[in-house]
């Protein structure tokens, strides 16, 4: 139903070493974090009476799913909410309520290996859709709940502006918004404003009345995001790729029109965007809070690296080819030996994880 | 929800040129042949009144869809049928009839290229459904037209009996029910039948009460199942196999333990199985009959090769493993030549496409 921007990538597939599906446990903790709050908005805020029809079919989608264990496992915590708070409600429940679960991503994204994790045992009709969540995916109130995690940062395209040297927003030396001029930051945080709105308009069609969505949403700390001067990981890859310009692996051109399609809102942004929407209410919005890390233990550089490399290749093969990859993530594991980037990501505090549970207000 | 069996595989995939989606012109040209029945039928038998609810949703599945053109043609030409039908029905029609489509088939379909070759500018919501069709797939009630074509006679698994040296219906020698032991086609008779019923008995379930389902059977003439005398593209891949047992290339064992899982039945068994079942009314039941071959044109050698070896390289790698394959197929075009089955195949009265159409009754 919509079509996908060239530029777009898919976090990396198969089952390998290198795949996203082994190297996202960043995300499955947060998924794992976020288990409670949605098992309590399920118990308080859904209204098992508004959302269920005469069907008894109740459908879930999990929006940007990628590949790997995070999207079954947020599925199946759902479903087990969903069943506990309907069998409260019905007493003589007797498996009479039917789960259908669409797992979303971009058509690129390997929807083979995620077919074959499926559960054998698992309790619900699955479904792969692929396609752009800023766009319509489902019939007309068809969803009771949505899950969204760690996806809406990823924008549905590159503001061209970034790549036009004639513009003001020309991302010259830069793949961020980080640290860069304030139009570039501007042009990143209108694509971001447009896709949401985009993202919202979607799902209130194809919502029921009183469907609940449930999103984790990559953020910066509000006050933070027009202007960050920590290092974070964007800051090291832009170095690494700006050097190998220098010693002419690559050209200038190259990387001048390479830009990161992400952005990270504050959680201002994100409350503007869907208070405009209209057809949301905004049930919670807080910060996901994590359990503590140990003291002193920061992930391994291996890990890191590999957790970067299984969400980053596919976009910089798309752009600069196959053949430097091997070469930009060495230099990459060299320059985070030699920051502190890794201690210092154990407090986390230069990051939000903003999770927003939204209900579909009636019309 | 349902567990695929060990040594179920799907169509070669992929985009290359030996993949079931550059190779299925056959199948493709049923599918072509089949449009003018299905578009007459949903002209004439579907009640657009009795099968679409409130939400203006039409949900059709094509299962055992494979990769390739011919799911997306068959498919459009549901919809397109669909629509008229509406139209006619409903003068202030303004595109208010949705549509959404469940691609389905077995887990280790390619989904990936099958969802990279949908049309960017489809009407309809498009997911993927993976799981074997003898079991139930979609919630109760929610199906409205269901497609299947070259997919009911493969087998959910191969007899048991087949396999065991104790049994009278060890298929010694043989990788097929033709010419084969009476109890060898009885076992085989028996798989199809019990999978038919699952099949039937899942859709029950699956459809709303006047849902269509076309489903194109590859069939024997009635009387020809019990003893097949012509030798077709199963026996010289038989004779190939227990030609490299003799030569030392591959173990007695290996080829007596191998047979493959797939029953053409006859028109009798079939109308059987579904009058049995009582659920679905048969609308319609005829042989499919393709436009005559231009005289004298046969399929290349090449071709034929190229299209067999879509449909049965995955089954040999999953049982012989990858290393004789091309020998294989070698041999076999080697035979195909020396014999007259090219030639033989323009009358094709050796078999029967069934068309069949069926409405699923009022409880």
């Amino acid at each position: 139903m919509n079509c996908i921007p060239t530029g777009m990538s898919a976090m990396k597939g198969g089952e390998g070493p290198d795949s996203y599906a082994n190297n996202s446990s960043f995300q499955r903790q947060g998924v794992e974090t976020a288990k409670a709050l949605i098992n309590e908005d399920i118990a308080e805020k859904l209204d098992i009476n508004e959302v269920i029809s005469s069907s008894k079919l109740f459908n879930i989608a999990d929006l940007g799913c990628s590949v790997g264990p995070n999207t079954i496992i947020a599925v199946q915590n759902i479903i087990d909410s969903v069943k506990l708070k309907y069998q409260s409600f019905c007493h003589n429940y007797q498996g009479a309520l039917e789960f259908q679960v669409f797992f979303n991503d971009i058509p690129s994204n390997d929807f083979n290996v995620l077919f074959k994790s499926l559960p054998s045992d698992r309790q619900y009709y699955a479904a792969g859709v692929p396609g752009l969540f800023q766009g319509r995916l489902f019939p007309k109130a068809s969803l009771h709940f949505v899950h969204c995690s760690y996806a809406l940062h990823w924008l549905s395209k590159i503001p061209k502006e970034l790549t036009d040297k004639t513009s003001p927003a020309w991302n010259k030396g830069r793949i961020y918004q980080a640290n860069a001029s304030d139009d570039v930051r501007e042009a990143y945080s209108a694509q971001f404003a447009k896709d949401m709105e985009s993202f919202l308009n979607a799902r209130a069609q194809e919502f029921v009345c009183g469907g609940l969505m449930a999103l984790i949403i990559s953020c910066v700390p509000d006050g933070s995001s027009v202007k960050r001067f920590d290092l974070g990981f964007n800051d090291l890859l832009e170095a690494c790729l700006n050097q190998m310009v220098v010693e002419g692996v690559l050209s200038e051109d190259m990387v001048d029109s390479f830009n990161l399609p992400q952005y990270q809102p504050s959680k201002q942004e994100v409350c503007s965007l869907i208070e405009r929407n209209l057809c949301f209410s905004i049930e919670r919005m807080e910060p996901l809070v994590r359990p503590a890390r140990k003291a002193g233990i920061a992930p391994s550089v291996e890990m890191a690296i590999l957790g970067l490399r299984a969400v980053y290749q596919e976009i910089i093969v798309g752009h600069f080819g196959d053949d430097m990859t091997d070469e930009l993530f060495d230099r990459l594991k060299k320059k985070v030996v030699d920051s502190d980037i890794l201690s210092q990501s154990t407090d986390m505090s230069w990051m939000l994880e903003l999770y927003v549970l939204l209900k579909r207000k009636v019309d």
